[in-house]
């Protein structure tokens, strides 16, 4: 959308939204499961019966992103294919069929006192995402952040705002049907600007996500006054211990590095133990060469895959998410755990090893989101960890840390009920 | 402290205390809970054993703040009185007491793959604080973010600026005899400069929390580029329902007024359904006079207390920290329930009535970090909900809300174990 505004415009038009947004949350807060799933096969239902007009909106982003030279791999991201079409329907009725995580009871006990207090699950209240030109996006985040009982304000990226008004209205339309408040989500417009508004809404939205490249990551954690989840670089690594199986670890770093490579939870390094160097990596580094994958080698590697490009410092700290890794041989565990200190993400890391004691310590010392022993980095999604649907992957300590699904959106209150105490 | 930097020397200067109390908190990830405990009790006894040099620290920094003429009120927070020494001593014992958060097991789980995952809670890793000029809470935070496993860097007034100085040198000397780093536990020196660094300081700060006033506080919400957890601000109301026990409501206020006045979690306003008014007012009002609370009432509520000054609008949003109280007559539980949307804090709120579909439709409907029914809004506090020690009260939804205890202040990590599982 084209929309200019005054100076203090943008952040006036978008307190306006997010008034509206709490007060949807407000009633989004007291909706039923059941509603709450209406709403959600509503969507589904009118994405299929509006899909033309859908796709029109997304046609004229389309034209105009070419006509402006847009990236072919953005313009790729931005077109409403008909498998794309499938899947945010799929994700609909995905989402409905998961629990509905408000009201859930945490915890509940009794103080001596005769106090009973209950930690309850409650909705965040209104929850900002903001992201690229995908406008599957918005239907998948719109999905979780309903079934959570939150309101959404979505903000994704200029080149996809017809699409996304469109599928915004088809959401409202489905809100209205099921009895909830259209403004339960609502498409945040005016580019940068109105991105910037949003970081500014301190008060009126609980926190914003997100989701993206690196860039996008970096300048909403730097700029934003509402609390952030900070969500994405993965430069994740497979160190392969002394006392690995060579099969193992490769199956593993061929799946880590060759499927979704262009994910956060793809690897970007390879970390071989040098006992087992010999007996790994001439076969792994050929597997890997098959399957296309460009290797950026310390001096060791390159003397059993003297193909590999010789690595520099950048490689080690480069999130490719593209058929290329990085390879370095240590010395020992150690080494290992150092380098991944230094140049992780806090996002998943893996050992491969048969000896127990190293993957011990090694899931005890690194300190990432997710830490695996003998498995392919790639399993952190909320899908695979048997989250469902997920918002986004989370690399910060604070309130969430890995695959974001529905619970980690809410928050909780302590519900407490007396009969007349007061305090000594 | 008045160290004056250079240009970005404040920056350097903190990240290079951060970066010092990463590698610390490496090393606390991994101390047991007996070295953590055995910190805890070091740091007690050498607060005994070097009381008289921590006294003469402190009186220094009290004679420059007297001299330069800081309000009363300060100095009296400044001041390590008997008292205050007994109260660290003991709060650092309950610490060591309580049970070690870390490396706990919160839920785990076996995929159809086989893929084990574990979701274990692990520490924070650095945690900032920003308060005001009171000696004690650098003791009080400095246990519990120990206990908790993560450093601290302690960011306290400039006014207490020589005792904190002697305080963390008590408490290094005590790190070190338990064989964990010293560095575990810094000040921040530099005054606001020093504040402003440590606020920057993204990728080595997990997270800030700023405790003391709401001036404090907001600047901290709206400066920091480290992730916040805001506390504080507590215009915590009372509402007496049209089906209350006048006297239990009577108990409930007076309490909730006279005690720990100056505590966030303190009334600041009382809401009367208009339906108990005459039965509960004239009795309440008196007995709020008894303990010298001044009124400041809407119209109806002056009939009933003529004394009472009139209520404006700022009364609504006001937190006294004083013996005033607003009071307003409601028609309804809804004029209360948006009374209550419209000025509280989302702190602490309590309802009384003997009507339980009113108090679920409170408890449900009221959004906020405690909502009580028939109790006082005085219980929201770490000890009285069997936390032990708290560091703060989150008036925020992300992360941590309400008491924040041990638990609040960590992490947690997915612990995944397979047999070299990949991903189709």
């Amino acid at each position: 959308m084209s929309e200019t505004w005054e100076p203090g415009g943008a952040d006036k038009a978008i307190r306006r939204l997010a008034e509206d947004a709490r007060k949807a949350a407000a009633r989004l807060n007291l909706a039923s499961t059941r509603q709450k799933n209406e709403a959600l096969e509503a969507i589904a239902r009118r994405l299929a019966a509006e899909r033309e007009a859908i796709r029109a909106a997304n046609q004229a982003d389309l034209g105009v992103a070419r006509a402006a030279g847009v990236p072919a791999t953005v313009v790729n991201r931005l077109e409403l294919t008909g498998r794309r079409f499938a899947s945010m329907a799929q994700g609909l009725l995905d989402v409905a069929a998961l629990p509905d995580p408000i009201g859930e009871v945490v915890e509940e006990w009794t103080r001596p006192n005769g106090l009973r207090i209950a930690k309850q699950r409650v909705p965040m209240g209104v929850i900002g995402l903001i992201y690229e030109a995908r406008p599957n996006v918005t239907v998948d985040a719109a999905a979780i952040c309903l079934k959570a009982g939150s309101a959404a304000l979505l903000k994704g990226g200029k080149e996809a705002a017809r699409s996304n008004e469109a599928l915004v209205g088809v959401i409202q339309g489905a809100l209205t049907e099921a009895g909830l408040p259209p403004t339960a989500v609502q498409a945040v417009p005016g580019g940068r600007e109105g991105a910037a508004a949003l970081m500014r809404a301190v008060g009126l939205v609980d926190c914003l996500i997100p989701r993206g490249g690196a860039g996008l990551i970096r300048s909403v954690v730097q700029d934003s006054r509402v609390p952030v989840i900070e969500t994405g670089a993965g430069v994740c690594h497979v160190y392969v211990d002394a006392a690995a199986d060579p099969d193992m670890a490769t199956d593993i770093i061929v799946n880590a590095k060759t499927t979704g490579t262009a994910t956060c939870n793809a690897a970007e390094t390879l970390l071989v133990h040098r006992d087992v160097a010999a007996r790994f990596l001439p076969g792994a580094a050929a597997r890997l060469r098959d399957f296309g994958v460009e290797l950026r080698g310390c001096e060791v590697t390159r003397r059993f895959a003297p193909w590999a490009t010789p690595a520099t410092e950048e490689d080690w700290a480069a999130e490719y998410l593209d058929l290329v890794l990085a390879v370095r041989v240590v010395d020992s565990l150690d080494e290992a755990l150092a380098h991944i200190a230094r140049y992780g993400t806090r996002h998943s890391e893996a050992i491969v090893t048969a000896d127990a004691g190293a993957a011990r310590r090694f899931q005890a010392e690194v300190d990432a989101a997710a830490v695996y022993w003998n498995a392919s980095t790639r399993f952190t999604d909320g899908g695979e960890f048997g989250f469902g649907a997920e918002i986004g992957i989370s690399t910060q300590k604070l309130h969430a840390r890995g695959p974001m699904g529905l619970r980690e959106i809410t928050s909780h209150k302590y519900v407490i009920t007396g009969d007349g105490q007061v305090r000594p």
